[in-house]
């Protein structure tokens, strides 16, 4: 056997499909984002196109201030794992903080969101007796880790199809333990759930539900709690899960649910147990960020402007983006050497970024330059934008849609 | 199925066993660690004494200056996962310092040692074809769980001994994959692996090294690079392994091996792909820390000297510990009812911080204080703590070791 060998076909392979990715090497401007300083090649100034820091709470004074004050206060790291001596303040405070957002009685907290998922579904699914998990076909990548390590029964319903959920549902014993597990913002097409239906179905099958809100925590609902607060069904929902990496602007994930389900995950998951805690003064940022967010709609309200003003935009010059009812739009490509091609010409010549989005994060042939509008992104930032996406197009001589002719 | 019912009854059987976890709620005070104020029950100062924050790197003002200095110049959370927009200058440079730490091509950095552990493990013994793991029978549970998602061939020697792995790799052909898996200091009996012999039955048998080095990095060899670092064989281990949230204080975790190695896991390994990158205040912070340690061995030379100190007192008064060749001193105890009691007496009667090691993070019956020492514990707090078990373990009838008698 020889390793390296391995290692460098197996990588050569990625370059020749397209598939190799070339991280772009940031630095962000504070009070000034979405502007930040590329360091890929020639060092120049870029507009971000595509964080994930939805409503720009990373840079916000709030979050900021109660960093720097948990730094003083406290220190830097936790310095242990929950349960030996990195349980601070700042994290019981935050649980509380989560646990009010969705109106739940408890919350836990979790190194990131991508734990939180693999943990909970991994522990209840691998616990709870002969439990049959009934997961989402487009479920993202912790969630299907997260019940494949569970080692318990999983069958897959197709995306968003009811009928088929309940199929599956109704094939089974009314006293066998399910858990639906489902997203409620799909995070690179955009489209939502239907979370009442799915919850009909699961008081009527005798199911838990498992509802991961990464992408709308912050974003809808009037306090920001999520698609299931704007729909007035979180009580309905038995785990809501979400990060607090992407609209919080900081880091970590958590569950939120009863006080004895997540004492049992607590007490039971690895990737809960076997780790050092968040360091508080992240705690303390994510804290202030959800705070900040449950009063103010003033950032929600902005990024729904801004998202529709793109989308009209983008639509006036026929540019193909996957029409959905949330905040991400996703541009349509469908190559993955081309979409890197954009992604590069809109770097360099426009200094505009937007990563491509390949494969395994979409399907192949599904490559698309996904795009997310936020409240700091100015009237020239559009400009520029369509204006770029408008030549590229061009250029490229890539399809448009009907109207581009119009 | 009654969900509730289930959560409940899990839950009053840990009670009853005595492995029921309740967390410490502590407030650091920086300037002034090993000192926190807990909020469980009453409000009381304690100092603690079980921390992994080994060194009081969390507190130093190096490494707080880069995170202040980093929040004010590029905000709180990185905006996304390392392909979208999340990877920042903070990262790449952290990259750069961890690589040139263990003397390797590259180093890629994770949410937490936990996840390094999980996605390398899991990734390597996955893609690597037919690939057999051989892991130490006392493994980290984030390396079990990495092994155990690959899905590939397993074998598990007993812990340390070589002779033993030598026969599990000699029963195999040379030319199939290997890849053994270890640590160097395990943190809870605190003994330390035979590396050098480990690495010349690798190079024997063909197989790959992977070495778990959380509890030996920045602590170990002459710029903190570990105990590989400190025996002049960091070349000769394929991965290193390490965390930035223990000596270093802040939260994080890498591996370091070679550029293609490095790169074939960054491309392949789920738990690297999708989640949001570390936050470049707390990527600022550890390499601020790494770059103190690499050029200052005043804090392991403290350690080293209160360690000592700590265990000349304990054997004086015939406390019983594991001896062991580095800087944890478990005091055993032998049941998880009564290391919950002296811990509760501790904190409440000397405020004296010591989480109670239960199951399942040690084997059942073998319940511990585990204490750590650190540079910033003073001679009063050694004094208060030996006087504390002294008289508890008088009050209790604990057993003693011999020497107490004399
Ligand atoms: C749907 C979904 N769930 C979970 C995660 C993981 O969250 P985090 O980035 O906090 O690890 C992500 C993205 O990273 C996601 O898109
Ligand atoms: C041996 C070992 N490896 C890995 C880890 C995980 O590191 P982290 O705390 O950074 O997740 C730990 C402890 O938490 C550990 O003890």
């Amino acid at each position: 056997m020889n390793y390296d060998g391995y290692f460098a076909r197996a990588l050569a392979q990625l370059q020749d499909e397209g598939n190799y990715r070339v991280f772009a090497d940031l630095e962000r401007h504070r009070g000034n984002f979405p502007q930040a300083t590329s360091h890929c090649g020639q060092t120049r100034d870029v507009t971000i196109w595509c964080s994930n820091d939805y409503l720009g709470m990373g840079q916000h004074p709030d979050v900021l201030s109660a960093m720097h004050e948990a730094l003083d206060k406290v220190g830097a790291g936790a310095g242990g794992t929950r349960n030996i001596s990195g349980t601070t303040h700042h994290h019981v405070l935050l649980e509380a903080e989560l646990a009010d957002l969705h109106n739940k009685e408890a919350a836990l907290l979790f190194t990131s969101g991508y734990v939180s998922n693999w943990a909970a579904l991994g522990t209840l699914a691998a616990r709870i007796p002969d439990c049959l998990v009934l997961s989402d076909a487009l479920n993202h990548a912790s969630m299907i880790e997260g019940i494949r390590h569970s080692k318990a029964e999983r069958q897959i319903w197709r995306h968003n199809d009811l009928a088929h959920l309940e199929e599956l549902l109704a094939a089974q014993p009314l006293e066998r333990a399910k858990l639906i597990a489902f997203e409620s913002v799909y995070s690179m097409d955009g489209d939502i759930a239907p979370i009442a239906e799915i919850c009909d179905l699961a008081e009527k099958y005798n199911a838990m539900t498992y509802l991961d809100e990464v992408h709308a925590v912050g974003l809808y609902g009037p306090r920001g709690g999520g698609i299931a607060e704007r729909e007035g069904l979180m009580d309905r929902v038995t785990v809501i899960e979400g990060t607090l990496g992407k609209a919080y602007g900081v880091m970590g994930g958590y569950i939120a649910a009863s006080v004895d389900l997540c004492d049992f995950v607590r007490s039971f998951a690895s990737g809960f147990i076997f780790t050092t805690a968040l360091p508080p003064a992240v705690a303390a940022g994510a804290a202030a960020s959800i705070r900040h967010l449950k009063a103010s709609a003033a950032e929600r309200a902005s990024q729904k402007e801004k998202v529709a003003e793109v989308r009209a935009r983008l639509d006036a010059i026929g540019i193909p983006h996957i029409d959905n009812p949330s905040h991400i739009i996703p541009v349509m490509v469908g190559d993955p050497v081309k979409c890197k091609y954009l992604s590069d010409i809109l770097m360099r010549d426009y200094g505009i970024y937007i990563q491509p989005i390949n494969y395994p994060t979409v399907p192949k042939g599904t490559e698309r330059l996904r795009i997310t509008p936020s409240p700091v992104h100015s009237d020239a930032d559009i400009d520029c934008l369509v204006g770029a996406l408008e030549t590229l197009w061009t250029q490229c001589q890539l399809a448009r849609l009907p109207m581009a002719a119009q």
